[in-house]
């Protein structure tokens, strides 16, 4: 197989299909949503068996408990899939949207109007689920997607997208929408981020070498995600009560995701007051602390933390602790420390929260708040794609209407420029 | 000199300026605009004389005369120059925005704010104009600017962006909003294509090859123009007297510029009526006439057309011409070869307008009207830094919306995820 011209073809007839995909109306995207989720539940058994060669193979090669489990497609977790597509059919849709009008002193009138991207590639790691739900995001935004999974999933990922591509071909719909790439070469990765003449935009889904990888590679336009570092500040005016309250949800709810928090910032004049508490409230949830050389003096049982500590991901119940002596000293070290995903203050003082919200460079900043709704849900976006933290394009949650763009139609009759 | 330290540094500085320079009001910007616009005037006669160290240099290298003409600075040139800043006074600031602004479920009030991008790098080519156009477009819209011109026109570009330096100054303005490059080392490009750390968006002005370069080395998001081969189509529809003013317009008007005609589409039913009243026209310009072998047999003085006609960018009084079967063989012909700039059709027919309006993956889709309208200007978005032919952020002109982005503003009472 010649791979860079096979994933060429797949490219070039998702391109063909995205021009008339960008063409239909809601409903009919809407019953091809409904039918895919359908067919996912039909055909489980068909699924549940190319997923068990998956995880039979992965055991053999020694994949720990925690990857074999994401890998797992049971019974419940297809028909969660189905219900994820089914919950894209309310959602409203983008396409068409009409975003400016106006009519010139030319005589020209311009309508800005929101159409789909075109195609989208994705590349991603072990979790099956992406392919499931990155073709719905795409297929109800009116883009045609490529997908690319990781090798250990490749049977589960085969078996899900002939599932989706035969409801296309049931709803006479272009089935090559979806394409799924059906080889494990890793030349087909490369091929992909350079099949700019077919693919308008790439989204990685997994970890950062991978992100860092495809961003380095893509003569494509990449929307990424790397690290989410956020920062919870506590100024000098915060409410204990709900500093106390917002930390623990922000570092304890769920870790292991990219919103929960990483560090905590307190103002020296609170910190006396403020720590005891947080650090009580931390520990029942047996949250290791990390802090400087201040926060220890206060409480010699935090760990020294080290230099490598204000800029890492822990994705567990780590965090580390840091007093500073102003607002603008908590700005500067979130701007230079952070990954400008999001960043919270706590105060009641609104000069300091206006001025945290406009000098703190991240897409989501709080006042008073968990930075854990950082989430196309929790944002009324519905289902997401992730979450930007570049700033061209899309920054924030990816959803429906950040998989669009737009397009000038000019309407004149007989209009020439003087 | 440490060039990769060197342009870091001075990307830093500019990161840090645009912090400030984020939260500014209009009026204050707009005084610094205006304080710009009086220095260049007041200091025409240093200006000029760098130049004229430019123009000598040029010349015994041997510089041809247009392009020598480009690099010229004239005292009127000057004067155009502070003309196009003054004219970014009265636009509107962009900056502040609120796009969109929701209370959720869970309590928290979500504000989507419009904010500068933060840093962006201009790469360009000869024509020092663009020092002090994209310095200006970068302030009005709250943005730092790194500036790295083409070496032919240093000292010009140096002498333009101290007298902009001089500006910020008076006007207690962080000098470091505006940096130029101080080196013509070319491992300047690669350290500014490579300085993620600082800079959010670059945008490359000049000739393909220096656009396909930055995309290409660039790690940092780009905002960029390729060619523009600009299509007019003849539809069975339309009215003869419209199609051959607009096909003049669109050809000859400017024929240097991105947005002007390249190919002539006609279709087989109207050629042999309306290809006779258009060409006769455009001969009156001079202009070359290249076409498939049907339009040769309409017209033998026609040239034949090669396979690469249908692919150049002339930006000359060139035009290559084909005749087709059908609406759709147009649509289809103009989304093979074409640069989804800018294309028209010509029609009374209101469905076969439509059609093409929707079914065309251009920046912007013309009904009877010229492709020549495609500028920030006409589009009614005053001055613009170019036209993006990407899907991604910016599409078509890139004016001061274009050059922000946006973050999420969150106010909560203690609100903690569920």
């Amino acid at each position: 197989m010649n791979i860079p011209a096979y994933v060429n073809d797949c490219c070039r007839r998702a391109q063909h299909a995205s021009r008339i995909l960008a063409n239909q109306c809601a409903d009919t995207k809407n019953d091809v949503l409904k039918s895919m989720a359908a067919m996912l539940e039909a055909e489980t058994e068909l699924i549940e068996a190319a997923n068990a060669e998956d995880v039979a193979v992965a055991r053999d090669e020694g994949m720990d408990d925690a990857l074999l489990d994401r890998l797992t497609l049971t019974g419940t977790r297809i028909a969660a899939m189905a219900k994820g597509l089914r919950e894209l059919v309310p959602l409203h849709d983008p396409v068409g949207a009409v975003l400016a009008q106006r009519t010139r002193p030319s005589g020209i009138t311009i309508t800005k109007v929101r159409v789909p991207l075109g195609v989208i590639g994705i590349i991603y790691e072990a979790r099956p689920n992406v392919t499931v739900d990155a073709a719905g995001l795409c297929l109800k935004s009116g883009n045609a997607v490529v997908l690319r999974g990781g090798t250990e999933a490749y049977r589960s990922n085969l078996a899900l997208s002939r599932v989706l591509q035969a409801a296309l071909a049931h709803c006479k719909f272009p089935v090559d929408a979806v394409q799924f790439l059906e080889t494990t070469d890793r030349a087909a990765v490369d091929a992909l981020l350079h099949a700019e003449q077919y693919v308008d935009c790439i989204i990685p889904r997994g970890g950062k070498s991978l992100v860092y990888k495809v961003a380095e590679t893509s003569r494509i336009p990449v929307l990424k995600h790397y690290d989410g570092i956020c920062h919870t500040y506590i100024a000098k005016d915060a409410d204990l009560a709900k500093a106390v309250a917002v930390c623990y949800n922000a570092k304890v709810q769920r870790p292991g995701v990219c919103n929960a928090m990483e560090t905590l910032l307190v103002d020296e004049h609170i910190a006396p007051k403020a720590l005891p508490l947080v650090f009580a409230k931390l520990r029942e949830a047996g949250v290791e602390l990390r802090g400087c050389d201040k926060t220890r003096a206060l409480d010699p049982a935090v760990v020294p933390a080290t230099e490598a500590d204000w800029r890492t991901e822990y994705l567990a119940l780590i965090l580390s602790v840091k007093i500073v002596r102003s607002l603008d000293e908590a700005i500067a070290f979130i701007n230079e420390h952070g990954s400008h995903h999001s960043d919270a203050i706590i105060t009641e003082n609104h000069y300091e929260a206006a001025h945290f919200l406009q000098y703190v460079d991240s897409a989501a900043v709080y006042v008073n708040a968990s930075t854990r709704f950082t989430d196309g849900g929790e944002f009324g976006m519905g289902a997401e794609m992730g979450i930007s933290t570049s700033k061209l394009h899309a920054r924030g949650p990816v959803g429906l209407e950040e998989l669009t763009t737009y397009k000038y139609m000019v309407r004149g009759d007989g209009a020439i420029r003087q």
